[in-house]
C-alpha cells in the first residue's frame, strides 16, 4: 500500500501495474463468450484478439486516475475504463481495414482483418461498440441509473459524428490537402482528443466534484488529448516500426497533414511540452488533491518513446 | 381523432401515417449537422442518406405501438423509436459493403458505399450506432435517468454479439452449409429478431406494465421477429427487385440457407401464418387493452408483399 501521499513519491509504474492487472482481468471477463450464450465463437474470438494482449490502456488508466482524483468508487470506474477501451479497440479495427488505412500491422501483430477476414473485422468492430454500452448499463445495481445514463452520454458523444468518427471523416477528406493549423487542431480534437477527454470525464463521473473542478479536468483532458496526437506525429518520423509496434513513417508516405509537416519537428516537440505544462496547470487549478496519477499519466504520454 | 376504441375499427394506415410523420421529422432533425457543430458535412450527408427517405420504419412503429399499449409517453418514445432505426440503418450500411453482401441496390437507391465510397460508409455506420445511444441519453430531463439506462441496455444487448452482430456472424459462417432448423432459427433470432423484439420492449419501457404483460410482449416480439424473417425468405423467391426495392433472389444465388430452402415455400408461408397467430395470442394474453397497433403491425408484416 502507498504511504500517506505527502511523504511518498508517486510511482506511476507501481500504480499502473496494479491498475493494469484489474483492467486486463476485467476486459478478459467481459469480452468473452458466456457458457449460456449462443454467440458465435468466431466473432468473439475476433473481438478478443482486437482487445486483449496489447495496447497501452491509456484511456482506461485515465478513467481510473480521474476517478481517484474525485475519490470515486474504483470498482464502479472499471466499467467505463473498459468501455472506453472497447471503443478505442473497435476504432482501430475499422481504421486498419483496407478501405481506410489498409494497415497490416498493429501492436506488433497482424491486424484483425488480416487475421480473421474483412467481414469478421467489420462485425467485431460493430459488436465491440455495442458491448461498450452494455458494460455501462449493468442490471445488477452496481451503478446507479443516473451514472449509467451520464456515462453512456459522454461515451456516445465522444465516439460519434461530433467526436471520433467525425474526426476520422475529416482525416479521410484531408489527405493531400494543405490544412491550416486550426483545421488540423479541429481534426485531432475530434479524432483522438474527444475520447481521451471523455475518459477523464467518465472517471470523474464516478465520484463527485465541483463544477470548477470538472471544468479543470475538462481542460486537462483537452490538453493531453491534443498533446497525445502531437507526440504521435513526432514519433511517426522519429521512431521505427520495431519500437512503435506499427508501421512507421506512414503519415508522410500517405501525404497526411501532421503537426510535424505543419510546424516542423522541433516546434512540434516544444508544443507537446507546452501542452503538458497546460495540463498540469489545469490540475493544479482544479483544487483536487489526489491528482498524482493524472499528473504522471500526462507526463508519460508526452515523454513516451512509442 | 379516433372514436372510442370499442366502436371504431383501428386503421393501421391512418395510425401509421400519423406516426411516420413524427418519425421522419424527428430523424431528420436528429441526423443533422448542427449549425454550431464542426462535424464534417460529408459524413453527416452519408448518415442522412442512409437513414432518410426510405425504409418501412417497422422498428420505430413497433416502439410507438408498444408505448401506446402500455399507455406510455409518446413524446419520450420517439427517442427509442429513432434510436432503433439508426441501429437498423447502420447495420444495412455495413451489411451492404463489398466485404459483406456486396449489394449495390437498397430501397431502390445505390447503397451508401456505392454513393459515398467504402470508407465513408464504414464511418457513417459507426457514427449512426453512436448517435443511437446519444438519442437515448438526452441531458435536458426529457427522460428520467432510469429509463435512459434501461433503453441503452436493451438496445446494446440487442445490437451486439449476443444479438444482431452475433446473428450476422453466424450468417457469415453458414453460407453454403446445411443448417439444421434449430441453427437457422437461432441465427435469425439474433440477426433480425433481437432488434425487432427490442423495439417492442423499448416501447414498453416508456410506460408501465406488469411483469406478466412484459413477458407477453416479449413473446409477441419473438414471434413477429421470426415471422419477419420467414416472410423475407418467402419474398426473396416470390417477389421481383422492382417490388422489393433490393436485389431479389440473392439468398439462393449466394447459397444461403433460408426457411424456404429448408422447409419449402408452402410450409414457410404456413409457418409465417402460425407465428402471426402466436403473436396475436400473446397480445390477447397480455391483459393490455390498447394493442390495436401492435396487432395490425403483426398482421401487416406477415401479409406484406415487399
Amino acid at each position: 500500500m502507498n504511504a500517506p501521499e505527502n511523504f511518498s513519491p508517486f510511482s506511476l509504474s507501481a500504480w499502473s501495474a496494479q491498475q493494469l492487472g484489474r483492467i486486463e482481468l476485467a476486459l478478459s471477463g467481459w469480452v468473452a463468450c458466456p457458457q449460456a450464450s449462443p454467440a458465435p465463437a468466431g466473432l468473439v474470438e475476433a473481438m478478443r484478439y482486437a482487445v486483449l494482449d496489447g495496447g497501452k490502456r491509456l484511456r482506461p488508466l485515465l478513467v481510473l486516475a480521474a476517478c481517484e482524483a474525485v475519490h470515486g468508487d474504483a470498482q464502479v470506474a472499471l466499467r467505463p475504463a473498459c468501455a472506453v477501451e472497447l471503443i478505442h479497440a473497435y476504432s482501430l479495427v475499422h481504421d486498419d481495414m483496407p478501405c481506410m488505412d489498409n494497415d497490416v500491422l498493429r501492436r506488433g501483430k497482424p491486424t484483425v482483418h488480416v487475421q480473421f477476414g474483412e467481414a469478421q473485422a467489420l462485425l467485431a468492430g460493430d459488436a465491440l461498440q455495442a458491448l461498450a454500452f452494455e458494460l455501462l448499463t449493468p442490471e445488477d445495481g452496481a451503478m446507479v441509473p443516473a451514472t449509467q445514463a451520464h456515462l453512456c452520454r459522454l461515451l456516445a458523444q465522444a465516439s460519434g459524428f461530433q467526436g471520433m468518427a467525425g474526426g476520422q471523416a475529416i482525416d479521410l477528406a484531408s489527405v493531400g490537402l494543405p490544412l491550416t493549423s486550426a483545421q488540423l487542431h479541429e481534426m485531432h480534437r475530434l479524432k483522438t482528443g474527444a475520447l481521451l477527454q471523455a475518459s477523464v470525464m467518465m472517471g470523474a463521473a464516478c465520484g463527485t466534484a465541483s463544477p470548477a473542478a470538472l471544468n479543470a479536468l475538462r481542460d486537462y483532458g483537452a490538453a493531453i488529448g491534443l498533446a497525445f496526437q502531437v507526440v504521435d506525429d513526432v514519433l511517426d518520423v522519429t521512431a521505427d516500426a520495431a519500437t512503435l509496434g506499427k508501421t512507421a513513417g506512414k503519415d508522410a508516405a500517405q501525404d497526411k497533414p501532421t503537426f510535424v509537416s505543419l510546424m516542423g519537428l522541433d516546434a512540434s516537440q516544444a508544443y507537446a511540452q507546452q501542452l503538458l505544462a497546460q495540463a498540469l496547470a489545469s490540475l493544479a487549478a482544479s483544487g483536487l488533491k489526489n491528482t498524482h496519477a493524472l499528473q504522471a499519466l500526462a507526463d508519460m504520454l508526452v515523454n513516451r518513446h512509442h
